[in-house]
């Protein structure tokens, strides 16, 4: 049962808070454990716990404004204002509340009352799953199939919104059976509704109103010591052995490797942040920033049962669930190799008590045996040249499981400049119940595929939203559209009919930056219009995207109007402090009033300015038998690649131990 | 120089020939060196050299009917017939000889008098870049440029095919600079134009028609030893240490390893052959066929400058210079990581004798730091589940430079039944001369980017078609394309509006296979329709592409004819031996009647057959100053991933080391 590890993951602090507690001296620090016990402290002196049942629902840094931050770059003197955003719930109201931790005092406390409620907190996911055990009717509704309660355990799942008036903040449970497993995701419980009040913690409706045949355990344990012989395939261990030693250093939140310096952060809502990346230019002498900041920017999931008991299930993973709040502690040799180090993070629980994450990040040196560069020149008599060079990048990684699906999101660098990030979908599938136990029985719609007697994987969707503020070599930038277009030869110059050129195109608004990708071949290029290499380029880092898929639903259709931001792959706005999230900033029961699409109708300028790149990536499930009970990794990425950002080569000097 | 290398990798063998020569023992055995002999002793009796100047274009293994072979599979005393396909060039004629083995006789020789020719040997290729170094209209046009001959150098570029009749076979060379660098690519010297007449070996026609400056060496020359400093970055090396031992046994060219078994040949036109896939079921306890023959098919390079003196470069570079003739030797370390085993290859050189490239092929496990699967339970009240499984794969790598550019193949096999392909593009552009210096004197479409001084970066695309004869646990097979439809709620039975679903349609002729991807999302998979799952599914595999672009020249422009190819992504056709390369058999100044498109006008039947999946991997190259002077690998894939095929994850009982 690794209950170390239950305790290792949740382990709640006690720290005794002093007016001396120390401020991170990196404006751009999560906060810490110290921090966030201060942040506790001062918001709680003005919500004393007598009269007041305050829950820290979000708390996270309030990042400074990026002037601010480039100026400390340039003289760690300037230090700014050290902020807390908080969003807690107090008697049904929202506050966003900003606290100032230098001064250690309340900057400023609004009451927020517009649409949509904030991330529901792991507490009040776990105290909501307890409450049907002990509620009569549906002790019965459990007696009625013939289960035994203590078999039970629910699931949380968030309600969405269907075009109704803004009414409490709810949260539906699902009920699956976990005897002899503990794969419930496998074992759904149907018939069933429960609707709590999350700021009541009680149970607001239930109906029991059909049954379907639980699936049965056999063959859902995935756990290692629940496995029957034969076990199998086996394959062998493996220990990366670095002689030179490892090739970072972490110094606090930076990291420094080879070339490249980041900052990493984990937020609870979004996961991983990445921050000030830069490279070292042996040309310029100096390093030059790439991403002033990138992260998950949220995760969209709609599943594609639209019938009257599934058709809800739509979710928000980062703005619903957290993607901080629900890191998995990562262990060593298996979720990342050998020559991993670990991180661990912090973030803010109910009462604002900080919870420690063990092992939330791993960073490595991945040596996957991939060529950097290589050439044989067998073109010059009596000559051969035969030259290689090995690749290797950093990984930073950091899992996510939002109840039964696993991400692995890494971002990974190289020293030739790129940046990739790689999205690993793992866990387990949302199934449905169902009478069927062979496909040939199924004659009407099935909303997903049979994966297993009385189990359908429904069909639905990944729609991953990065924030990627790219400020290349400068803040400034623009972003150029190079379509690649055919032209025809018919002056008859040339045996030649066609050829293709290059067209580019700066976007100069909003609209012109939207893009669905794949139906034309482009390159899409983040330029510095204000520098230019020596031949004349403009410094540049190009998007190379991955699978250019968009969401198939109709615009108006309610979980669309809130995933808006999944209608295309490509969007750019202007740099907008408020503007992080494209679900927005509540998105339980948002209503898509503050979205990456909402805020783009405003078509603002993005020519020659600091603007936000925001890439989809995403993927269509359609389950298959491979993914019972539990799914061999699947993974998408892009890549974020220098084009014409250095003179050369930047890794043609190379020396490799 | 490392003038060992050059030694090793075109070392000739000379054995005595007996009449007891071994023959292989499996069918898909390339031949050996000693079988590569006993061809050319064979076929040398019927064409004794003193009246024929014969020279073998081609030689390679005259695959026996699949029938055969999966009898031999069943019972290895039912030994196919091993013959040789000798495709030979003598008195100006293509013959086409089949030369059997076992018997030591010629089984067929046929004169092929259609369009095009074969595979241009790498000593023809060595011969002709000779010839212009002492022919004095060329001396006299260096002169003229005040460049000394000793620093020029020839490289070979194909003609092409612009409508006109069958010519003779030709070669155009092209002259480059190389004082102070091996890096002659990037140093044209423009505006001569030769052709050699390769059957007479001799300068054909000669031209010099303008001067352009020749960019400088400074900075080209991409030799360790040739760097100056600062050097860097640097990166730090790795050694990966199994402590269980090196997982995977090479028996001839069969390898195994953990529950897969394939066999790996090289050929000498197409490089890595992949045959007899077949992966481990413990639940049926037997291996499973999943991929009968895998191989790059064919890679059309069209570049995009139309005009006079540029206009006919598109190359076809396993028809026109042969992939596994252009092998490069393996650096351990560096093109191959430190737990990597090499093997050597074998191809007939131009006179049939053998040719051995040292280290052709590296098989290593590559643990990359990936995750198998993974799940953290924390929805359990007083449970946590930590549980993860590190991803291991086999890769079986090679490398053809053809010319300036490198290509890295990888086939990588994964214990969850996934093969993915990857290739690697790097080594160096091809660039043409210029005056400009800098990017505002450009006021006219230059087809390319610059990228240094007089240096342009043509614009090019690179289309891999590869040859998959998918063989799902059984022969026959169907494609399925698994369209997603979006489907409007219209009933309003529910909240929402729109949902998608899959609707599947077997393509039952080659033209309903044909595919351009990216327009619309489609789940594309090559089901056995004879064999079900428990549940009712029929097994399959699906192939999720990487990048879904096409060709953008016109469908009657020259080269588009040739390498029409280049159109679909997607195309499947029935299986037929002498249907393997995508862009016919004799590519060199072909006129495009023999090409996957060609076939597919027949529209034979494809449902429940025995069929091929032909696949193009293409990526539009818009070259950057990063690519100067010698490009950071770019890469591209496909993931060939089991769909139904197994009755649940396979790896879940995964044991790790």
């Amino acid at each position: 049962m690794k209950l170390w590890l239950f305790f290792l993951s949740f382990f709640f602090f006690f720290i005794v808070i002093s007016t001396k507690t120390p401020i991170s001296s990196h404006p751009l620090d999560p906060l810490s454990a110290e921090e966030l016990v201060l942040v506790q402290k001062i918001v709680k002196k003005s919500y004393p716990s007598k009269s007041h049942n305050i829950t820290f629902q979000y708390v996270g840094l309030d990042d400074p404004e990026k002037p601010l931050v480039l100026s400390w770059l340039s003289n760690p003197k300037n230090n700014p204002p050290r902020r807390a955003l908080v969003v807690a719930r107090s008697n049904k109201e929202t506050h966003e509340i900003i606290v100032d931790l230098s001064k250690r005092t309340i900057f400023s406390d609004q009451v927020y009352e517009g649409p949509g409620f904030p991330l529901i907190t792991y507490e009040e996911q776990m105290a909501s799953i307890l409450l049907p055990l002990k509620y009569t009717p549906f002790i019965e509704s459990m007696k009625k199939r013939g289960i035994n309660v203590s078999e039970v355990v629910c699931s949380t799942f968030t309600k969405g919104w269907f075009g109704e008036n803004k009414g409490k903040r709810v949260l539906k449970l699902l009920a699956f059976q976990i005897d002899n497993t503990v794969n419930l995701f496998m074992r759904p419980i149907e018939g069933i509704e429960i609707l709590v009040d999350l700021d009541e913690m009680k149970i607001a409706e239930y109906s029991d109103k059909f049954t379907l045949p639980v699936a049965k355990s056999e063959g859902t344990d995935y756990r290692f010591t629940a496995q029957k012989p034969p076990l199998g395939p086996h394959i062998g261990g493996a220990a990366v052995m670095q002689p030179d030693g490892q090739g970072f250093k972490i110094d606090g939140h930076t990291i420094r490797w080879v070339n490249w310096e980041f900052h990493l952060a984990l937020d609870v809502r979004v996961g991983p942040v990445i921050s000030l990346a830069s490279i070292y230019d042996p040309e310029k002498k100096k390093y030059r920033s790439v991403l002033y900041r990138g992260h998950v920017s949220e995760l969209f999931v709609p599943y594609m049962d639209p019938s009257k008991d599934y058709y809800y299930r739509s979710f928000f993973d980062c703005g619903e669930f957290g993607f901080g709040q629900s890191a998995a502690s990562l262990i060593p040799n298996a979720d990342c190799p050998s020559n991993a180090v670990f991180m661990d993070g912090y973030y803010a629980g109910k009462d604002g008590t900080p919870v420690k994450v063990s092992n939330a990040f791993c960073i490595f040196e991945r040596h996957a045996g991939e060529v950097m560069w290589r050439h044989t020149e067998s073109g010059i008599p009596g000559v051969t040249v035969n030259e290689a060079r090995p690749d290797v990048s950093l990984v930073a990684r950091m899992v996510a499981t939002i109840g039964n699906y696993d991400h692995v999101v890494d971002w990974e660098f190289k020293p030739s400049g790129s940046i990739k990030v790689q999205v690993g979908l793992t866990g387990i599938l949302e199934v449905k119940g169902t009478t069927y136990t062979h496909v040939d029985q199924i004659k009407e719609e099935a909303h997903g595929s049979l994966l297993a007697e009385n189990t359908i994987g429904v069909y639905h969707d990944h729609f991953l939203s990065f924030y990627l503020d790219l400020d290349v070599d400068g803040v400034d930038n623009s972003f150029e559209k190079k379509g690649l277009l055919m032209k025809p030869v018919t002056d008859g110059s040339t045996p030649r009919k066609s050829y293709w050129t290059v067209v580019s195109e700066t976007a100069k608004t909003e609209s012109e930056a939207k893009m669905q990708l794949g139906q034309k071949p482009y390159e899409l290029v983040i330029v510095n219009p204000n520098k230019k290499t020596k031949a004349g380029n403009k410094y540049g880092y190009r998007i190379i995207p991955g699978a250019t898929l968009h969401s198939l639903l109709l615009e108006n259709d309610y979980p669309q109007i809130r995933g808006a931001f999944s209608e295309n792959n490509i969007w750019v706005t202007p740099h907008n402090k408020s503007e992080k999230w494209a679900g927005g900033r509540y998105v339980d029961q948002s209503q898509g009033q503050d979205t990456l699409a909402a805020w783009t109708l405003r078509n603002r300028e993005i020519e020659n300015k600091d603007i936000v790149l925001w890439y989809v990536m995403a993927f269509h499930h359609v389950p298959c038998q491979e993914d019972f009970p539990l799914m061999p990794t699947l993974t998408g990425g892009f890549e974020l690649r220098p084009t014409n950002f250095f003179e050369s080569n930047p890794v043609l000097k190379v020396v490799t131990g």
